[in-house]
């Protein structure tokens, strides 16, 4: 029990220092480490785990939905980033430059890829020459760089890992669907896996990403009341074909423009698990994410049979496809507990000599830490049971606190003292000025987080200037 | 009939130009593409589906042997990798600096990894205080740089696709052990997924990898009888421990250093498949690892029910585990039967109205051309019979071609005739000294490949200074 208290003490409570906490909830749960590359993370065994899993259902996903994955090179030379006007203005001044390739100086100098808009289209005006060709659908997954002044684990760092897909389209209307249809993907994995609602909606002209005609996002709300992006989808329109060149020739013969989108998601979703879920005891993790589900641990594990009963549960529990481990290294059961709590693993068995003897075991949630006692029999019954209410109850948590977290204003007055004194969204009507976004910004710190697919009309006047609104917004301010 | 033949006119033969055979089948096969960055390759869907079987056999593997992933930055800050002296001499030539971040200079210039033992071991450094520390069993996916100043897809580039694993251990023994274990697993891999048998052994201390103490590697011999260097595992003894300070307190309480490892393949094993069962049609892909395993290709599909029973035979066969597809596009059979053996597709399955009638359908091995008629009640049978013997087959023939060119000598003007006359291995004695190495490239261009664990005794004298022998050497050309 000392030791136990040692490793709970060693983590800041959340009311206490919410900044704090997660860095220590990272630390401790050995998600990551730093390095000695400023700005750039490890992550360890038990962080890319999380990682894998979320590749595997995400994967799964883009696949179903015709998606396949290439592999463009990590390296754009500076005239390829400098062809679309917009992106390079959004991108350089954040972008690591490669000038020397062994002892010599290169003849024109790179980036390491911030994103792959520009390879992809300089792929594409090679590859695509007929509708045929069309529609084009990939992506890949790896590591892109931006040079970030302040870094956070996970949240915001020099390298980090992601998905990027890229689309071409013959029309429109198709990269638009196609742009909605990811979005879409990307909400439902995290409500049904990442049990973390989202709001979806479009950003305002300022937030949009840099050459994009249109960028949808899904926002989540933390724990402490901050948004979290969590995933952009991108409708491109033709601009980039235009300043690329990338042309098809269509049913008529005729010379036509692709139309493009790009949709991505990052290792960024592990620091929103982390701040949805997490509490005073370290991680919690969503069941279906989990990559150890369960943790037995044995009590009094020298007494005859605990551990080979241990290990029987264990190999019963695998055969019956969950992802378990039994602890049966020399610690205390105490400091177990306390370690698997930590760690965010979903449930723990405890089973001693008693429940030997009883033909039984207890299962203890990670959530709400209730303990039951279970047959044997009916333990796989049971397991499975408790992981699918307890992947149920963490979304409808993580959704109530959302939506008790989240405001509404119509006086300006108001709507500043709400950003001011309780965090979390507010929603307010806006006139779609960039005036407006950006005064907003300065009195409050708050910035537009989307206008929501569903609208709502709270006032016929903006929030900041009063003159006639067009858009309801989520406002809040962000990580 | 034309268009079949203008498909297959695309490629080059191989007896007339194997280096313009491979290119051909590369870019025909549709695996690649090259980028406007110079050196470095887009690997398309048909590629990169290769990889990811290649990962996904190799990973489970891994796993099932105790390894866990992490991902380090891909960063080296120039500091870090001058601290193993020998590995620093190794890479510094050949890796891609960057200077700038954003707008302004770096105060320390870092590498694009061109491995990651640095990154490792700084971590390792850290990560590891006490013999319960041990052994670490890491390894990571990602992509590298060497600047290599001429390139071939997937052979060499500046930027490639591989696993690193890097490995901790309290001693000597169990370090040895752990590399020769990962070693046998690449073979193991190699023989039974990619039907493709290798040389197992010890590389010569000049042909070892920079730092290390000792380097195993698996040797592939290609259809043109050069070598192919398909996966190393390397001992680093304490080496890097001593540079980097990596010391753990043992049972005694005692300091340490810790004995490491690392072990890589790479996307050169799609290559190496390239190159050992290739033929005058195209890329013939192993059915283990093909991304699709059989192309059903309708005939008369426009007659009644063609499309509809091509549809339910993949519906039926995908049920059944089997990766299928239909190819129902508007090409002609003949385009369509050249377009599946391009790509090394496995099995076709030819179904027309007469087979409808007839309750059957054709089935044709992409090796041997075999053309197999088979009653649809029988279709899963046969189809997992022509599977697993078309697999065994490549093997044994890949096996054969392999011995066929594999010559012994022990006379010099013999050994510089069969390397200059027979394309293949030469197995021959050597004395151990460096010099007769560098003598015999000088002569041959050929290098020592790997002394085999299969050692043998052809003559009591080294082949080239007729000194005392002390090891049988595979000597080969190689890429």
């Amino acid at each position: 029990m000392a030791n136990e208290k040692k490793l709970v003490e060693a983590i800041t409570s959340m009311e206490e220092d919410f900044a704090q906490w997660y860095t220590d909830v990272v630390k401790k749960a050995e998600l990551i480490d730093y390095s000695s590359v400023k700005g750039c993370m490890v992550i360890k065994p038990a962080g890319y785990a999380i990682w894998e899993n979320i590749q595997k259902e995400l994967d799964t996903r883009f696949k179903a939905t015709g998606v396949e994955n290439v592999y463009m090179p990590m390296f754009i030379p500076e005239s390829l980033l400098q062809v679309e006007k917009d992106h390079v203005e959004g991108f350089a001044p954040e972008v690591a430059w490669v000038t020397h390739g062994g002892l010599e100086p290169l003849q024109e100098r790179m980036c390491v890829r911030p994103t792959s808009e520009t390879l992809f289209c300089d792929f594409y005006a090679k590859d695509i020459q007929s509708h045929r060709d069309l529609p084009r659908l990939y992506n890949q997954w790896c590591s892109v760089v931006r040079w970030e002044k302040t870094t956070r684990p996970f949240l915001r760092s020099r390298e980090f890992l992601w998905q990027e897909g890229h689309t071409a389209h013959a029309t429109e209307e198709e990269s638009e669907e196609r742009t909605i249809q990811m979005l879409n993907l990307y909400a439902d994995f995290c409500e049904s896996v990442l049990a973390m609602p989202v709001i979806k909606g479009k950003k305002t002209d300022k937030e949009k990403f840099a050459g994009a005609e249109s960028t949808y996002t899904i926002e989540a709300l933390m724990h402490d009341g901050k948004a979290l992006q969590s995933g952009t989808s991108h409708n491109f329109g033709d601009g980039f074909a235009k300043a690329f060149g990338i042309q098809y020739t269509d049913k008529e013969n005729k010379l036509q423009y692709v139309h493009q989108t790009s949709w991505g998601m990052t290792t960024r979703l592990i620091g929103a698990i982390i701040m949805v879920h997490g509490d005073n005891s370290g991680l919690v993790l969503p069941p279906r994410i989990a990559p150890t589900q369960i943790m037995i641990i044995p009590i009094q594990q020298k007494k005859e049979g605990v551990l080979e009963k241990s290990a029987a549960l264990k190999e019963q529990l695998l055969k019956a496809g969950f992802r378990v481990k039994v602890d049966d290294t020399d610690k205390s059961p105490g400091w177990k507990f306390s370690e698997a709590e930590m760690r965010g693993i979903p449930l723990r068995i405890e089973i001693g000599p008693k429940d030997l003897e009883a033909k039984q075991c207890v299962i203890v949630r990670r959530d709400t830490r209730e303990k039951v006692i279970v047959s044997l029999d009916e333990l796989e019954t049971k397991v499975a049971e408790a992981l699918e209410t307890m992947q149920g109850d963490m979304l409808e948590r993580a959704r109530a606190h959302r939506d008790a977290h989240t405001y509404e204003a119509t006086e300006y007055e108001e709507f500043n003292k709400l950003l001011d004194t309780k965090p979390g969204f507010v929603k307010a009507m806006w006139c779609g000025d960039e005036a407006c976004e950006l005064k907003i910004k300065d009195d409050t710190t708050a910035t537009s987080r989307c206008m929501p697919f569903n609208q709502e009309k709270l006032s016929e006047k903006c929030i900041c200037c009063g003159k006639e609104a067009k858009k309801l917004v989520y406002w809040g301010k962000a990580y």
